[in-house]
């Protein structure tokens, strides 16, 4: 790619500027990010308009950063580290497309390259307003509007898509637009639920003059026949909203008060553009960015480290229909739009419970303006249920406590959809990463003969109301996770471990033994699940071993099954989602391999993601688990959501979670010191119940007198 | 199996007694248990000595229930159904062990017969006892514990074990008994954790006489070498209980308050023998025994029959070291003691937050007494975080919804172990069956020599403290489902639906599309999950169709994965744990089938079971999915505990949840009528925040201006 950094004049830094300099992980604040758009401004010809696709935080090399945390950690002089931003634009109203790195601190670009024509930018707000405003407005699409005879008054919408890739006319950035309507009997309805109205036309609109190029209708049948516009048939709304409902009336108020406030700390740093929260012995900066949302750093517990970085990677949503031009419907929610700059205004009392401190953060526009994202993360904790309870049945003494959360939550919604991400903190060590799926189906017009109670639907989709159609399709999730378990020096390995059956012989007579065996990954790879052999995936520090039972210190990875992508392998889809095929990817860090799908998804041809990096078989966890081995695990998990009626209009919670405890990395259960789950502490009340107030009245007692229930749990079994 | 059943005279009720004819599903109560006893009394000759194992609950015939149900839904003459009762007994102090029907209404024993001589009665508390001071006091016993010279004062405690079975010596009703001291530097405490000194010396005692017969020695090493008992070597000890804790003190308050009280009801039928339970469109009874715990019965949602009866059937937990005597550790907790019998006294704010109410029982002891459970179940609702959220990007209203949860919750100890038991019903029509296990494991010695930072271990067992081995096990758990979704009639099918892709051709040219079909299970049998073809079973009703899309309504069953049973087919693990090698059994419903693992588990042998009962290949679901194709699905699901050291000496929760959810059962998600989740009825608080308190506001005011981060969201992917 021919770089095209033109004779450059030093560009002052405005007097204004603050630099986010009171940690090299500080992401950009309004100033950086407008210093940037200059400095980026100033190499190109006066007069040249820039559309900024991107303008973030560009990361310090770990190699920068790790002596910084070793500073930080032995509490002596923090070396300097160079601020640089990222930035991504296009000559506006060209196809020229560039990528630029500018060092902050020197005022200066540092790289500037012209990407190759094959590569597009992310869409942005500005865009999609001029994409839905041009398709509505054109000539054509009206036309075969006007043929539906919609009632007096109807408003159409349209849903701006991604183009995708199927390899034939999409080296153009174009976009697709779907078209629904609201309730006709309910015009003045703004939240009227569209998508229970979609209509079977789909413009096409070019991704530089954004102005529409061709009018496609859809096939609507359970074949690729197309049919001619014809009088639109009346359907019931679907509503979701509380107006159109008749609300329940039986639930009472459940609140949580923590009358003394929260357990955490949320220390600000640089004008609130990074965290360091401290909760339960965890300690870790919370950064935020556009296209990941947050980002944990320096993850550690009790003083230990445990993990560079964690993220979440990427998405990808595949659909099922193979019918131009649902074919092309696959989207990756990081990289196409940006799951940060997504994010929910975030409310108090809406979205969680409890007492909240929330986040705000900021992120650029198209002309290169800050844009603030209020309230981006909330920070609360929750009641996880018992910690872990024993009861001595010979005195009937219950030793119990509770298991308090700490959650960092973000909710984004893209268009149709919602996802609800958030990372949990427990108090025995344990970090889980949370995806919670809801928001409404995107959806598609359906014959009304393949609907109703006597109609056969399609195989590839779920009719869901009257004439309308969702269709199935995967969430692949990638949570990138950079280990230092033990050690910010890293030095980790995997290991799978399985468990298996003994062979029958004097040692094993009955054939009733197992046993459990690692298997160090030595090489760079894709791996799976298999639980049918217990197979279980763990990141090792081999030198540092467990004082009690010699076992390398660890952490597991417990992941759930999920159906790898369905698209077949010579298909964009798979090419495209190079994380989508495996549950788990290890590859030889390297700087800037954040994104498991490539650094550019949009209508992007494959090439580039973690396969790619694994397949480079590099080396990884050798014996020693030294720097040069230093490893990344990928961990891929997702649903195929096959739609029922149930999850529309809008779709109750599916909870997706990825655990990673301790493994011998304790010396023993580190939640023993949680205080006991107590009444005076916890303060329930309790229903009118006969027996009730006498078995709390033989507790408070204490006496030791094992109970009747104590007596009778004295069966060893 | 000979009857034996003497001339019986009538014996007249007691006048004092009750029956608890409220409900033909009430539990038997405290004068139903005596009476129950005296009539068996009746059918020896005077001054016979019984030893009573069980008298509990007799159900009646599905075809006497449904009816009934049938009744009760049209608000009918409800048919009377005679009250029995089921006892098994030995004549005390002989090996002759029997079984009884009693039919309480008429005063008369219906049914008594002598069981086969290798069929052995649970374990209860009372010998359990005997089992304890005999071995303890045994001159043999004292001998070998003598050799360990421990210090002066030092405590010795002894659990008994059930005796497995290995197809030698094990006719015989026996027990196993392991040795464990309390720590010798603070021999008062009476809850020292024991489990951290576990003793290589293990009395046999005869399951009849209850004496010591012989005193088996264990293998402490990698082999079966049983080293001569020698000086114990001094180890630190390793308590869970608070005195012995530096607690944390950071960790602030959280109540949950329900200042209305809860939005469930609770009507106690039967002097509180049973209960019917009505919450947010739920209504059940629930029904307590002391082998299952609470049942539940005849579960409707808003009016609509969904299961018959939910219970959990059996679990089994086969241990891997291989070497006697441990080869036969595998216990049945429902059928070898009694989920039911084993239940803790739950406690106000130490076992659940919120506003609870609790639910007594009352079980038999082995002289027919009856003997109260109290608290054995608590009711209280939970917040689930969202239930649904849809934010409207062109106007930036958020609707969203809070998932509340009715919670039902048990607690068991099984000596050294915990579970978690919880039925949990939410909003939109979902019913999770929820086990947390926790608690103590169960230890056996180790030699220091394979302990420590460079000790090897063994491979069967992890080392969770200084000459202390937690050997690896498996929980295996079996959920058994009745179903009658859409109707009390049943006429249910069991199907599986399947995700693969589309063959490539001119349909599906970009190879990207793929498909669902269900299969239908004609007959009785054992199944398997399958990840990579998204298997899925689902419980259909073929006579009820969705109205908009044609499907059949169902409900869906989501089961984690879990390594089946890991000792070998030719095993008496195996073949005794009808249930552990299969994720789903599916049987044609009889009375009386519902223990997935026979109804004598003590010692058995194996041949009684699911996988005996879905061998018959009965056709059930056929086309018509009528009465006479009744089927019960037997759901399993489970852990490979692998201990951590971090499971000791006391183990976090680790949850497993089954949920049942509905697919097409609705015609809309069920939970849109959920209120919103608003800050005027959750009152969160929040913590100081810059520009926490704006946000509010601009929400407050609710002028529809999409916020800034709503405008973010308008990328359509």
């Amino acid at each position: 790619m021919a770089t095209q950094v033109h004779q450059q004049d030093f560009v002052p830094a405005p007097a204004s500027i603050k630099y986010n300099s009171a940690h090299p992980l500080c992401a950009l604040g309004p100033e950086e990010i407008t210093y940037t758009a200059d400095l980026i401004r100033s190499q190109w010809p006066a007069q040249t308009d820039l559309r900024f696709k991107t303008i973030t935080f560009h990361e310090p090399a770990k190699a920068e950063l790790i002596p910084y945390f070793q500073a930080e950690h032995a509490g002596s002089a923090l070396p300097h580290i160079d601020r640089r931003a990222f930035s991504s634009y296009y000559i506006r109203n060209t196809d020229r497309y560039h990528e630029a790195v500018v060092n902050l601190s020197i005022g200066q670009v540092e790289r500037n390259a012209r990407l190759g024509t094959n590569v597009h930018g992310n869409g942005d707000y500005d865009e999609i307003l001029a994409i839905e405003k041009n398709a509505l407005e054109d000539e054509r699409v009206k036309a075969e509007i006007a043929k539906l005879n919609l009632p007096e008054g109807t408003v159409v919408c349209a849903d701006p898509w991604i183009f995708g890739q199927d390899g034939e006319e999409c080296d153009k950035r174009q976009f697709h637009v779907f078209l629904y309507m609201r309730d006709p009997a309910n015009a003045s309805e703004v939240d009227s639920c569209h998508y229970a109205f979609p209509l079977p036309i789909s413009p096409v609109v070019d991704g530089i003059t954004y102005e529409v190029t061709r009018v496609d209708m859809l096939p609507t049948g359970k074949d690729n026949t197309i049919k001619p516009v014809s009088n639109w048939v009346p359907v019931p709304p679907n509503e979701y909203i509380m107006e159109h409902q008749q609300l329940r009336k039986d639930l009472k108020p459940l609140h949580v008060v923590q009358p003394e406030g929260a357990s955490f700390s949320v220390e600000a740093l640089g004008s609130d553009t990074l965290q360091t929260i401290a909760w339960q012995k965890w300690r870790f900066n919370l950064h935020y960015n556009a296209r990941e949302g947050p980002v944990l750093f320096n993850v550690q517990y009790d003083g230990r480290p445990l993990f560079y970085r964690v993220s979440l990677s990427e998405m990808n949503i595949p659909y099922a229909d193979p019918r131009y031009p649902f074919h092309k419907k696959s989207a990756f929610d990081l990289g196409d739009a940006g799951a940060g700059a997504m994010c929910n205004d975030l409310q108090l009392g809406c979205d969680c419970l409890g007492h909240i401190q929330y986040v705000s953060s900021t992120i650029a526009d198209d002309k290169g303006q800050p844009v603030p994202l209020p309230n981006c993360v909330c920070i609360h904790e929750q009641d996880g249920g018992i910690g872990w309870k024993h009861t001595n049945y010979r005195t009937g003494r219950a030793a119990v406590t509770r298991n308090r959360e700490l959650v960092l939550q973000t909710i984004i919604t893209v268009s149709n959809y919602e996802y609800i991400m958030a990372y949990i903190f427990n108090q025995v060590g344990e970090l889980t990463y949370e995806v919670r799926a809801t928001g409404i189906l995107s959806t598609q017009p359906i014959d009304h003969d393949l609907c109703g109670e006597d109609g056969e639907g399609v195989p590839w989709g779920t009719v869901v109301h009257p004439g309308v159609l969702a269709t199935h399709h995967q969430h692949i999730f990638s949570l990138r996770i950079d280990p230092n378990i033990g050690s910010l020096e890293q030095g980790n390995q995997l290991v799978y471990s399985e468990a298996h059956p003994m062979p029958v012989d004097d040692f094993n007579p009955h054939a009733t033994g197992y046993y459990t065996q690692d298997t160090l990954v030595t090489h760079s790879a894709g791996l799976d699940l298999d639980f049918d052999a217990n197979r279980l995936f763990k990141i090792v520090n081999p030198n540092q071993k467990n004082k009690i039972n010699g076992k390398p210190i660890s952490y597991k990875i417990m992941a759930p099954p999920f159906q790898k992508i369905l698209s077949r392998p010579e298909s964009y889809n798979y090419k495209r989602a190079e994380f989508s095929n495996r549950n788990i990817y290890v590859t030889k860090y390297q700087d800037q391999e954040l994104y498991a799908g490539g650094w550019y998804t949009n209508q992007s041809r494959g090439g580039s993601g973690v396969r790619s990096w694994a397949e480079r078989n590099d080396p990884i966890s050798g014996p020693t688990g030294k720097e040069g081995d230093d490893l990344v695990v990928f961990v891929q998990f997702g649903i195929n959501h096959v739609p029922r009626i149930e999850d529309f209009p809008v779709m109750p919670c599916e909870k997706i979670s990825v655990h990673l405890k301790p493994v011998n990395f304790f010396d023993k259960n580190p939640g023993l010191d949680v205080p006991p789950s107590e009444q005076a502490f916890n303060q329930s009340t309790s229903a009118a119940c006969h027996h009730q107030a006498g078995d709390v009245e033989a507790k408070v007692g204490g006496d030791g007198v094992p109970s009747v229930s104590a007596k009778l749990q004295k069966l060893d079994i």
